[in-house]
């Protein structure tokens, strides 16, 4: 009886791990990587030629929202559990941390049951969550420890919007409690009562369109809520983890603090990176598809995170992939007007009332844009390509670092011997240009429309079973399993 | 008939590479890794139980000073190629890099060769070199090509030391000739005239005794030369490396040039991240063991230097090993009085003339410490267990990265499949309580004595030759082979 | 019939302004300066010799507490209108400007009225007010601009302590308004919510000795708050004055927002220059003496504030004086125990039942200390003596930057023609010992208790009339005046 | 008979010091500034109507070369000491301080007297001179104490250019000596062999046109030679004045000294704080205009000027003025082309071989721009009344922080009683546009060409007599006076 899992020997590929690239075979068994060594002799095993390709540890993408119904009219990002997890599998993501957003009538434990509930029949790749830590009482400090002991070891704060946001008490008593229990918080860092008093003058001014919408969130708000959470968490003497740095001006808080010894890391989406405010300097119906939060930013901006990211002062690349459909985005839908499924093709979902005839006020547009299939290759053509960035560097903020950070390590984010099989096979010579009609995310627009770049999975597995080959995807709804991630454990550059 | 080299197998370590930490067996065949895997079935090899122990890629000293005839009386280092590679191996380091200084006399190639036949029939582990680019004329600016074509790809350039150093226009020459050949300039970088000018302040004023050594070399004259080092490297868009960075201020230089996107890379030594200036405030007798430049500092400094080893702001943790004797020291011999074997029993020399009653004026005593043995368990115990640095942090910064810097990646510094089989198989539990007599470095005394380290090595490999075995050494003079290396690649944090 | 003031000629006495000093005579006419020259012929006018004296501008001390009920008990600070500017006077300080917090019941408008019944029959040198910006809704938005013409011109936000402190979103409608109206916002800046949680903290673990009151009041704590309204009132593009800066890191924050030409001026308290927490670190009935926020800092904090000051990174010195008798800091009145009449007797006041056995915890010790006496001599001692200051740099950060930040240029702060005759007559050489017994302060102690001090008024004059001499106060209560301020300008340093 | 010096009153302007501005009456006699007051009653004085006229000290321009023979070819800058003070006082400075260049076979007193013959007879307003401190051997460190005997007390270092710069142990010598006699380093920061080398490899590339003069004098330069300078200087802890600082980075490192305490001033010319290397990129006849060092660096340059300025990181503006004519610039005459008298007219010169057919090598340009006559004009216009700067903060940079600097004050640089009746009555509403044709400078053409500026002198007084009436030089040759000057003084902002 032929076993379930054959042995598959990945043969003369260019590994790449966090810190070195060398040639090798590499033996995988029973979904793990067994061995990696020169001419592997393994009888009966499943060869894959990766000759010409880059081995690299499947990404794990530690900021995504899928079916995530946001703000207070719960408008649902367009990407459910199957089709967002197997966008990003196509894009060389194998592993994605969500959220938890508790409702006021549940517990926590009840959210994530719930969501759990939601993404074990769709998920194709393994996944997570981190729990917004959005109410300070005490029955949700009680919760930490059991939620921890769940396998959510980082709580995400809000600084920022309305009903999930904590203030500086608030700040203080989560992070007190994080602390005794080892769990990381996870920062978003804006001001609040900036960007609400800037949203009202604009509006008291007839500035409703989209161009408006960096104004009402300038950098010097991400920087100033930054440097508040780290004199908190310096008091506490916690970890921390920055999300979407977006600014130069948060860059060198964050380098300032670590001077001191802070133990902070942060991340960067590759929208921050390579896009910049001026598009917000359009027509509504194109503004509104880079409605984000902390939104583009400048030229100089791009420049510094690049520098940061190479630097080590930024950890982590990931997408905060939040998509919404043109429909959406325009106030026209709750939900997204079209389904995708599996095998690319397009399922029409049920009419929805509009709710606008015209795009909505800037800060009532959805906030979010997809990305969770772009990441490896922008960072792979705008970075490697170019020099930015090592390869080792890439592997290291797309996946080991992330697993490091976020208690997955050392099952994810390695090719070392007892890690999961999950894997990218990277042409570095295959070009595609991107389109929201070619690509998998269910989402009619993206950020990087008609860019073409070179470097783009070949192949993708997962725990040792192929999911994606040659831009096919093979694998079944719900395979992907859920993660306990363990408390962090914090390296050093990440 | 047996091979040469049989097969070996470690297993049950803990194995330890520049990004990651895994339990593994790891094969080694004809001196090189063969793989890394779980259960390696590997007939016919040698086996050995690493249960407890880490395995880590073998150090790497890219700054070390053996036979070395310092300054204008030429004293030599009473390290010979044999006894300072012995220790080395001891410590767990076996790649060793040197340098090449030219007489007026000698052309460069010259120097190399005399240098070469030196070390081949003594040197233990394997070893490569730096040239001193000493002088700036028509002759030397043309030999660069053929020194990097023989295996030497990174050039000295001292900014201080009559007779060595060059000047600014010197400097400029040389780095834009390095830059046409790709080869990585390594910089000592102080502010001549300062350390002069004071020194004849300090004589004047009848302050000759060595707690005025560090009155001479003050970190604002290392951070200045630094500063105008790098703002010449900038306009010629070269990449350096800064020896033996001192101070805090130095490092704030060094950063705010990289963030204006300068490649720098620095490196550390270990008596400047543990020993402070306070020690040269003692009798000559005691005093003039710490003399060295650049000078021990203050313990902020101690601090700042830690806090950039961890977050990437230095790269790389060297010796500066140049070890004289006390007799050296006070004056009274050009060469070292005592001879330690392999074996470690000592052989006495020929007497020499006394060139002095009494300790010699601060700046007349030979300059440097021994420490080729104690780098990698000084930086285990102080680093790894107090949390200062992660152990892959330790790798990367006493292996992988200087491998990466100074091209000797990927045949050196790396456990991957492919490299040469240098291990160490550190026992982090073994205490070993440092002194000049049980050392093996050839000098009657060490800046760490009386301290007792955790963490030693139990066996150290080099090319799949145990050479050392709980503490005793058991490889053959001349077993070691001259690395060429190749220009460097300025990888991520190095 | 002789005038009321007979013109005054102050002779060969060495005049400083805020940018020069020089020989020259001063002719006061109707209570104002009418000319400064040499060999001035004023027939029939009153002499006074000078000869090795200094002239300055009477002082300004923008930050006083008088007849001041702090906090929920309502504490009232021991010097009265009466005492307080006597003191004042002998310090040679001729203007004050002191708060105004009206009650929940009142609006500011009844509470600027009541508090100028309070210190009209009292006071014997010129006042003004702040008003406390200590609630934002409709009714005191619309009272900013009559509080404006009524001659308040500058408002304080308090980002810490109950009751009167402002969020975030309520400093920015507060910015709002006092940028329409063209009124100086000033700050007391500390993160509110640390100094709770901090507090409560050392509660829990029992600590309530007054040793633990730095702890609870970091100076990180204190540089987020100026970080943070900084980035506010840049938004705004209003300029702002941070009261009692008292570390290091809050002048950083300043700099680095000045460099990008935010406009900001900041004050330090003689206390913050001269004294450390180690002060704190006695037994409670000592150190009770010097609880105030910001509390006092490291050495390397007071060397910072004094470099800042000598390079205008600050602006004014100020006194905070807000003073609680041993028994009001005991807790064992409301009020203080005895008044100290003009003529220096001390009246004994009605015993008042006491509230604590012993000191309360340090949180409850009303916060403060005596100082509106010594500031100038203070500042010329252990400045202009010790060569931290110039002689014009203190007239400036005592008297003509205070006067121009605050409105009262040029009637204040000038020896210049058509300023108010407000002058002290300063005797280089004089020595006094500071005592609480000696001082006119109506305080039983003082923080510089036995420390004396070369430089002291020989002469004080308010509206041309000597109202000290030669340490006996000879003007009558009730003669200051009630000054209305102009609203605020930004000059170069101030 | 009547006095040769009638009393003068001026009256109803409104005088500025460097603190102040007020209203008043000035009264002179003898030369001197006798009173300020309001009324001033002054029988028989001569009346000057101010009103509506500004009234500030003379100007003091402590940068200028006036009939400087410059570089190996000793071509004479075109302004001798009659046109060039002429032009001085036109634009309202009536102090200069000129240079001393000793040849190689000339004392430095025999220099000084050389100069100081050439310029009796001529000058139209006082002067003084620094020495150049081009040599450093026995006689010149000797000479020092006469020289500042002489009157002379500040010396110029220059760190660039051949035949007159230091190397750092000449810096080091030269800055031991100026603090052993109170003399006061003036400092040309720029890293003299990243000059020679860029210009080398321009040239090499055929790079020979103005536009790449820029490229030659690198900003990181000018900050690498300050930051050096500033190193060794605060070895010696001696303070010193850097000239035209020209770049936001030579700033940065100021502030960075100055935070450490070390005593340091700057200086910025008009040219560098409104003109942009832009200008270099025209044809080489428009471009050679421009030609000087430090050059013109970016507009961020510019603002970064401007802020520090504003904030007193820097302290004083002058102008180096160094005009050469446009036949000088191209090569084609040694000496200037023609000669203005103070009258206005021109007189033809002597005609003299052109040495060339076209302008010459970017390096072989004289480097220099007229701006003697336009300082205050402009500083008004872009500074005063665009809000960067205050009035009393024009008058602090422009006169009394350079009297106080460099050792004038209090004879010059103040309006107070017995300061030198050096005035200007500046017209805040006269607009003026600036042209070669109407300016008074010798000089064919000014870099400010056709630009309006609003504000220009009405009346300039030099020692109490008119010297320019609307427009008029109504003064005498010779009637200047050389200023001894005493050793420096280090006030608060310079």
């Amino acid at each position: 009886m032929a076993p379930e899992h054959p042995d598959l020997v990945i043969r003369n590929g260019l590994l790449v791990t966090a810190s070195e690239t060398f040639h090798s075979d590499l033996l995988i068994r029973a979904g793990k990587i067994s061995a990696v060594g020169q001419g592997i002799n393994a009888d009966g095993a499943v060869e894959i030629d990766a000759r010409g390709l880059l081995v690299m540890p499947g990404g794990i993408d530690s900021h995504v929202h899928l079916q995530y119904p946001q703000g207070p009219h719960r408008v649902v990002s367009s990407d459910d559990w199957l089709t967002g997890t197997v966008a990003a599998a196509h894009g060389g993501t194998t592993t994605v941390i969500d959220f938890v957003e508790a409702l006021p009538d549940q517990t926590w434990m009840e959210a994530f049951e719930a969501r759990l509930a939601e993404a074990a029949p769709q998920a194709v790749i393994d996944y997570g969550f981190h729990m917004a830590f959005n109410r300070v009482d005490d029955r949700s400090l009680r919760e930490v420890k059991s939620i921890i002991e769940a396998g959510i070891s980082s709580f995400k704060i809000y600084m920022a919007y309305e009903g999930i946001r904590l203030e500086d008490d608030g700040i203080l008593r989560a992070l007190e409690q994080l602390k005794a229990c080892g769990a990381l918080p996870l920062v978003h860092a804006e001001n609040h009562a900036l960007i609400r008093y800037l949203t009202r003058v604009h509006h008291a001014a007839g500035h409703t369109e989209v161009r408006w919408h960096p104004h009402a969130h300038p950098a010097a708000g991400e920087a100033e809520a930054t440097y508040r959470l780290l004199t908190l968490a310096a008091q506490l003497d916690i970890p921390v983890h920055i999300a979407h740095v977006s600014a130069a001006q948060v860059v060198d808080v964050m380098h300032a603090f670590r001077a001191r010894g802070q133990q902070v890391s942060g991340e960067v989406c590759p929208q921050h990176l390579l896009l910049t405010e001026v598009l917000y300097d359009q027509p509504d119906e194109l503004a509104m598809r880079y409605v984000m939060a902390p939104p583009l930013r400048s030229a100089a901006d791009n420049a510094a995170l690049w520098q940061a990211l190479h630097e080590g002062l930024l950890d982590c690349v990931v997408t905060d992939h939040c998509p919404f459909t043109l429909a959406q985005k325009r106030g026209a839908r709750r939900t997204p007007e079209f389904r995708r499924m599996p095998d690319g093709s397009v399922q029409a979902m049920e009419p929805e009332s509009p709710w606008a005839e015209r795009t909505p006020s800037f800060d009532q547009v959805p906030g979010g844009v997809p990305g969770i299939e772009t990441r490896l290759p922008l960072l792979y053509h705008f970075g490697v390509r170019t020099g930015r960035l090592s390869l080792p560097r890439v592997v290291e903020c797309t996946s080991t670092a992330v697993a490091r950070r976020f208690g997955l390590y050392p099952r994810k984010g390695s090719l070392m011997p007892g890690a999961d099989a999950d894997l990218v096979l990277l042409d570095p010579e295959r070009s595609i240009t991107l389109s929201a009609t070619t690509l998998h995310q269910n989402c009619d627009y993206t950020p990087f429309e008609g860019w073409t770049v070179t470097g783009w999975p070949r192949m993708v597995l997962s725990r040792g079973e192929v999911i994606v080959r040659d831009g096919q995807f093979i694998g079944r709804p719900g395979r992907g399993e859920y993660l306990k991630r363990a408390p962090y454990a914090f390296a050093t550059h990440c």
